[in-house]
């Protein structure tokens, strides 16, 4: 070949200079540094098609040190994906330009994960690589059989969530999972040596890894590592020794390439440095159809699979998985019949659990786990075997005590396709894998959280496990749907209705404490409105109470009190404020008429529900810290309680 | 001695399965396990003094694996602290005792931190460990010289925090931190083996740890690991082998003792087991006497240290420190008379780097750090030396990409005490230290977090970057304060309530952007009250404009236009909501009269801005994800312009 492998690199190179200089704005140095070791990768090694991006069983590539997205879209558009087009890179970090700061999956197909927060990536390529054993160990080597691959840097590396993520793929003994470690010694703040001293290799074999290294600018060196990669079963990372910046004479192997355009003296001395010739967003001929050749290289591998996947028994289930397409006769109609024939007063994490039997025994594709919580938080049905290094066609993980890894492998499990991941831990604990939680709204990715033990409902454990704020700051947080059904029936609509939610995840707050069945009218799922008047007034409505989740059954007593006094009062359960915000005004305004007092109960934060009952209405709840008590004690601790509440709404109708 | 350290530990077991069978909730299996090395620790090696609990130069002791608080109320008791007394721990779980079920700092003088969420025990202690060494490098060995102990369980360790926490003690080589692993290879699920297959001490190696192991049922064993820990000048894990529930005949080993009452036959069987024949909440007379002695061990040591601190020539000063103090004269005033005098537009980050600079140079308990921003996040000031393991003096620590592990190494440090941390990030990224942030509130610790970066108004990098949601959801929660200065102005006075705050954490969310210098009084901190009339209407007010820091220069534009539409806009800055909701109603009501048009225009969720502007105001800012664009874009295509937002508070006036 006359072109070579560092003319390929280059031109990644120089369309990564370019593109930062133009924009003024964005990380010129892992791209520049870590080009020849994407070249070999995606010239000799990645299994991908181009023309197909979402072709089922190609590699998959992350690149988890996400503020290196020129590398991506450089990759992208020399191997010859339709987008994006040289006029997309020559706008990159413009608005509407799909070449954004940071790749996102939304915006280009060859995207294959939103990355940027750093370690997610590689966390997220863990639930990848388990989905394509769990599929391939259902559907067999015919259809499924392909690597994951990862860039990492420094960050993803020094991240906590890196050792949960390193930690499940190295005990599920992922062996096609590769992660490349842009071993470049340099961080933000200057050289990595300011802040670690760790033996990243020692650590990684401490945890089952395989570990190999290369010269990260020789592609000798490089493909060398890659098959010692591919030939061992563990996951392995490969330290990819490189200098970042590679190619700029006075400020490779520095931080000042990391973040900033390199400027334009610094541009043309690298021109000069690597013989690039080429004005800006050129590629020289030579060049760019060396790298279609090895764009197209996968267009026949993926022709023999096709013909693969046709003459295979379960190709239409298959199909539909990857479709993400829900069987056409999926019903829960009949268990719902089941509860209103034989009314059930169980925790809402208990109702998950019971629902989940006739989910799971109807959806094939769904994959269920929980954070070493799997006995509170509800989420294993009895026929789920465990998805373990010897049997990956198992349907539970145990995560281990690792939320954010387990989130992060739930997008993992959802970006892959074929798979519907759910997994459990408490609802405080939503805290520590926020940052996935956002990842998965932002990916627009089904993934349903099981949060239980929804609030001061938990009783002994005390603050430090009693969710206050945390359903209203989930609520906050664009594109999830959050839940909290107050009964059986409820928690089954809600389910069904996070299923159905393909294009975003849902979470699902769980009392741990046993509630009453409220609900006796299944002809509709009341869930899907967001609120519903569950109880209307029986005296002339002078009161609406709405209440989500536990504090239904208090409203209702507390409806019950008002009405006594002859004061009639609606109870509205309302289990998703993203459902109710999306009906009409009409419905909206008879819900919450304006001729009422309105008044909130929920056993959290009342700072937002003047979003329902105005700066007039009256909230209760609890805006401090909860405590360590048994549940009733607490209740009625915080005032929460029938008897402690209709007074109050008494009082305030007569002032 | 007559009585055996078994016995000594025997007392232990018997309180805490006692205790959570009285109660019928809690964990009994950890505190039975590590009973023995627990009795080692606190007979032999722990520096303390029962009756002088905040002794400032006392080793430290945290249970990190905090379910098994029982084991932290028993030794608090057996060694002679005032609390708990017998009857606190029979009333274990009950309200208003002080033995909650995770351990309180607030609750109890002996317990050094609250601790549950798993991990975060163990990285608040290198914080600690970080104060004690940094304070011993200001003030000398007389003063100065403890240790810092942590009990953590598996999950402490499995948990991504512990990455973080262990590679910064390694880093900074910590030696006077001791981890004591309670290795008993069970988790909630079952056996660690489900979960994980990592080799704890390698890893720990790799991270620059000293590792040595014990069998946690011989006390000379233990004692052996103990002597070697402390004789290693690095950070040590002590791999205690263990029997979780030790002595429960039929149960121990189990996950079974792990989270639930033994139940009234185990217990009694237990009893058989341990040779333990008294009563509940009875502790034989000799033993009682034995854990005295061992508790009064201490008071010797202290009064020694206490002759010495008498003599030492900066004790005022130390003493001031230790009791979080600022100085008489700490005053922000000069520097903002040279504002006034010299008007500055930068961005509120800016403003920040530049306040810390008299606020540095004045309070010397300061240390400062970023994960990793330095340079972005602007938090440290000229002559801030680093904080290294050849030179503690430094007041800056390189915290590297650890955000959680940073929040938690700052609790720590304020625990400790003496020091003031603050530490920055991108406001985003608070999603991965907010468990850490609510241990703050809950704790009510002065630790200041620095948030740059604090809405689209960081541009290019686009929504992985750009919070929208962070804002609301940090300020639902409890006990922090969240301050969001416009300018330079109220940056600096927002600094000066985070400091003055002794009892809770500060969040200070800065822009990226150049904002103008808006105010020009600065007769009295404003910023203190919340909200306050920054530009009261010109004409007959009709409405009144609401925002926070980088759109209160929004407001004032468009305050303007509509006043050249004859319409009087009043403009509300509102750094700080929990400032304004703690004035008194009068106040409220006149920055929100009921008679105007209430408008709220911030860069993020308008979700919760009900609260001010009521269901009829307007609200301007983003309920969806930012994206990828230069600032000027961004704003005018989500419509936060002056131009696109007066017209729109006109036509609301018209209808």
């Amino acid at each position: 070949m006359s072109v070579t492998p560092r003319q390929l690199a280059n031109a990644i190179r120089a369309l990564s200079m370019d593109a930062v200089q133009a924009a003024n704005s964005g990380h010129p140095g892992m791209p520049m540094g870590m080009a020849d070791v994407a070249t070999e990768l995606f010239t000799n090694h990645l299994k991908f098609d181009p023309l197909q991006p979402k072709w089922a069983d190609r590699d998959r590539f992350v690149l988890s040190a996400g503020h290196g997205s020129m590398l991506i879209y450089s990759l992208l558009h020399l191997t010859g994906y339709a987008r994006p087009t040289i006029e997309d890179i020559a706008n990159f970090r413009q608005l509407h330009s799909p070449c954004a700061g940071h790749p996102e999956n939304f915006e280009l197909a060859g995207v294959e994960a939103t990355t940027g927060p750093l370690g997610s990536g590689l966390a997220t390529a863990v639930g990848m690589a388990i989905a394509e054993r769990h599929l391939n160990a259902t559907f067999g080597n015919d259809v499924v059989d392909h690597r994951t691959w990862v860039l990492a840097g420094d960050g993803c590396l020094m991240e906590g969530v890196n050792h949960e993520a390193i930690g499940l793929a190295g005990h599920l003994k992922l062996g096609k999972l590769i992660v490349l470690w842009d071993d470049n010694r340099i961080t933000i703040d200057g050289a990595v040596s300011l802040s670690s001293s760790e033996d990243v290799m020692a650590r990684y074999a401490a945890t089952g890894w395989h570990t190999v290294a290369c010269d990260g600018h020789d592609a000798a060196s490089i493909a060398k590592a890659l098959e010692a990669a591919k030939a061992d079963p563990r996951p392995s990372i490969v330290q990819c020794t490189t200098i970042i910046g590679f190619g700029a004479p006075n400020k490779q192997g520095t931080s000042a390439t990391h973040g900033s355009a390199l400027g334009n003296d610094e541009v043309a001395a690298t021109r000069k440095e690597l013989g690039w010739t080429s004005e800006p967003f050129v590629i020289p001929t030579d060049i760019a159809e060396a790298w279609r050749a090895a764009g197209h290289r996968g267009t026949a591998v993926r022709s023999a699979w096709e013909a693969r996947l046709v003459a295979h028994p379960d190709r239409a289930e298959f199909e539909r998985r990857m479709a993400g397409k829900l069987p056409a006769d999926f019903s829960l109609q009949p268990y719902l019949e089941g509860l209103i024939a034989n009314p059930q007063k169980v925790a809402t994490r208990k109702a998950s659990e019971m629902v989940l039997g006739p989910i799971n025994d109807q959806l094939a594709e769904t994959i269920g786990g929980s954070a070493d919580l799997t006995g509170s938080n509800n989420t294993k049905t009895k026929g789920q075997a465990p998805l373990t290094a010897d049997d990956y066609s198992g349907r539970y993980i145990y995560y281990g005590i690792r939320e954010f890894g387990m989130a992060c492998a739930m997008n993992g499990l959802a970006l892959h396709g074929g798979v519907i991941p759910y997994g459990g831990t408490f609802l405080v604990f939503s805290d520590y894998c926020r940052a996935a939680i956002r990842l998965s709204a932002l990916q627009q990715q089904r993934v349903v959280y099981v949060m239980t033990h929804d609030s001061i409902g938990l009783g002994e454990d005390g603050p430090t496990h009693q969710p206050v704020e945390h359903l209203m700051s989930l609520r906050v947080m664009p594109n999830i749907d959050v839940y909290r059904p107050c009964d059986v029936i409820e928690t089954a609509e809600c389910w069904q209705l996070s299923l159905e939610k393909a294009d975003g995840p849902s979470l699902l707050a769980l009392s741990r404490e046993g509630l009453p069945q409220l609900r006796t009218d299944i002809s509709k799922n009341f869930s899907a409105l967001g609120a519903y008047r569950l109880k209307p007034a029986a005296a002339a409505r002078k009161v609406v109470l709405i209440a989500s989740g536990s504090e239904v059954e208090i409203a209702v007593a507390t409806a019950a009190k008002l009405e006594e006094a002859g004061i009639g009062a609606d109870v509205v359960s309302m289990p998703s404020w993203e459902r109710f915000d999306a009906q009409d005004e009409d419905y909206k305004d008879g819900i919450l008429p304006a001729d009422a007092l309105l008044v909130s109960i929920e056993a959290g934060t009342t700072i937002g529900w003047e979003r329902y009952v105005g700066r007039k209405g009256l909230r209760f709840g609890l805006d401090g810290f909860g405590a360590s008590a048994p549940v009733k004690a607490l209740y009625d601790h915080f005032g929460l309680t029938a008897d402690k509440i209709a007074p109050q709404i008494i009082g305030a109708l007569t002032h």
